[in-house]
């Protein structure tokens, strides 16, 4: 989310898109809390715009996109409120959700390297932005939502933002056309999260238990 | 919170007023849990100075009020200390609470509306600022605490702190005396959130839940 | 954290060991709630470097240090992933661990001292910035954890810091030697946190309950 991107209509479109998919797999983490109306836009928001505002607050990167430009908030909230409304259709859905979350995953972390870029600091820290930008949203959700993040627990997430990211400046370093490596890096980024849904690859897990303390 | 109104006196004391409240609500909590005297001070600090400071981190607007002005700080801590001392008294003047609260939402929406004007943004995010300045440390106490936040779940909170915001800054446009809107303000603020107490408003709630996940 | 004191290389190699040992002792927590791989190094990370970063957010201090040095990202996912492969031997040797941390709550409380005296802030905000950088850290991995952070319930932490602050920026003000006076207050603050392990110091605690609400 976050830059938009004048010249390239379709990544500005995508950042829309994942907008609202993030906003709308938020609300539904909200109603299973039973929060009400305004609480489902408020997290729907959070979840978001989150990521992004999280890496810009960090960067010291101002104003913040929705500062700037309300219209995302405004698409945001929008998703939330669809949800409510859509429940039971949305949920049926849910292969087209993951699919459209996994775009977010992806257009997102691509859009906060090239904010990182931008500011000039060192290579590792334009991988990290975008890896913020891309998960940081959800863990805010699983912090309201009251719950230990989903990030810290399971899935290739974190991972496919990471290896997105690199595959994406490493592209910035080759000088190559660059429209031509953001659609590649975006069908990579894609297929490898719909791969490690649909084979359920997980990281290792460190389990710790002690007796004392 | 947070805008020193050097003319505009009433305002300043009640935005102290405000701020020990918020911090004496907190502290409640923080006995709850029973957390320790310096756990039971942070937490009113943060809960009382939280929302104007997430308002002043997005915007980019420093340095932030208690940093400038540390003597928040300390009406802050002073107010969850006196809490831990009188608690049963405190707590017998739940009602004066609910209303020292109530003019703490109005006052820190006010306040936070006067700051992004200030900051010169887009017109919703003056709204959207002020509701963040209002409600934002509350979410911060409630995370804390470990609890899902009262925000997102059940009464007319934020939703009066948004109308607030709305008519306080509709005043601006009309270009009406300044003083007279804010007591206007004020006065509609207060009035609403304490009817929404007194006959249990509250927003429909959004309930969902799926069998698989 | 976060100041690289270029003369001072004592203070410079410390600092890599408190970001490590904060960030093992997080990686442990993780264990505890089975997170996975990239999870106990992204809980570790944040951790360790939490603190600074929020103190450096607060005082609008850019760029963050991890920022312009990625080493010490570098340092805290090592630790993390070090504990991952050595958990027995890190869970055994405990009481190394006790001490690592205490140097590491000592010298990211002086650090942030001296980050703060930079920016030209008031004298208690000095004091608050210390302590924001020796705890918050941890706050951040309660939060993450879904636990009511230790810091506000148990354990001489955030008095520590305080006490360390205080008599770490009393030093600035007499004109002794720096050198000294950093030596001195590293040897107060680390035995005046080992002493309260030792002893089992706390403070008092606010029990509070009531049967309405």
């Amino acid at each position: 989310m976050w830059t938009m991107p004048p010249t390239d209509s379709v990544l500005h479109v995508l950042s829309f898109i994942a907008v609202a998919a993030q906003s709308m797999t938020a609300a539904l983490a909200a109603g299973r809390r039973s929060m009400d109306w305004a609480g489902v836009c408020m997290l729907g928001a959070i979840t978001a715009l989150g990521g992004g505002t999280i890496r810009d607050v960090l960067l010291g990167h101002y104003p913040l996109l929705w500062v700037a430009h309300p219209i995302y908030l405004a698409v945001a909230a929008a998703g939330a409120f669809a949800t409510i409304l859509l429940a039971r259709l949305v949920h049926r859905l849910n292969l087209a959700f993951l699919v459209l979350d996994a775009i977010g995953l992806v257009v997102f972390t691509m859009a906060g390297c090239d904010v990182a870029s931008q500011v000039d600091v060192p290579l590792p820290i334009v991988i990290v932005a975008g890896m913020i930008t891309g998960c940081a949203g959800g863990v805010l959700r699983d912090i309201l939502c009251n719950e230990v993040p989903l990030l810290f627990r399971s899935e290739l997430y974190a991972s496919v933002s990471v290896v997105t990211g690199l595959f994406y400046v490493t592209g910035s370093g080759l000088q190559v056309n660059a429209q031509l490596w953001t659609a590649l890096t975006f069908a990579l980024g894609l297929t490898f999260r719909m791969l490690a849904i649909r084979y359920r690859w997980e990281m290792p897990k460190f389990v710790f238990s002690d007796e004392e303390r």
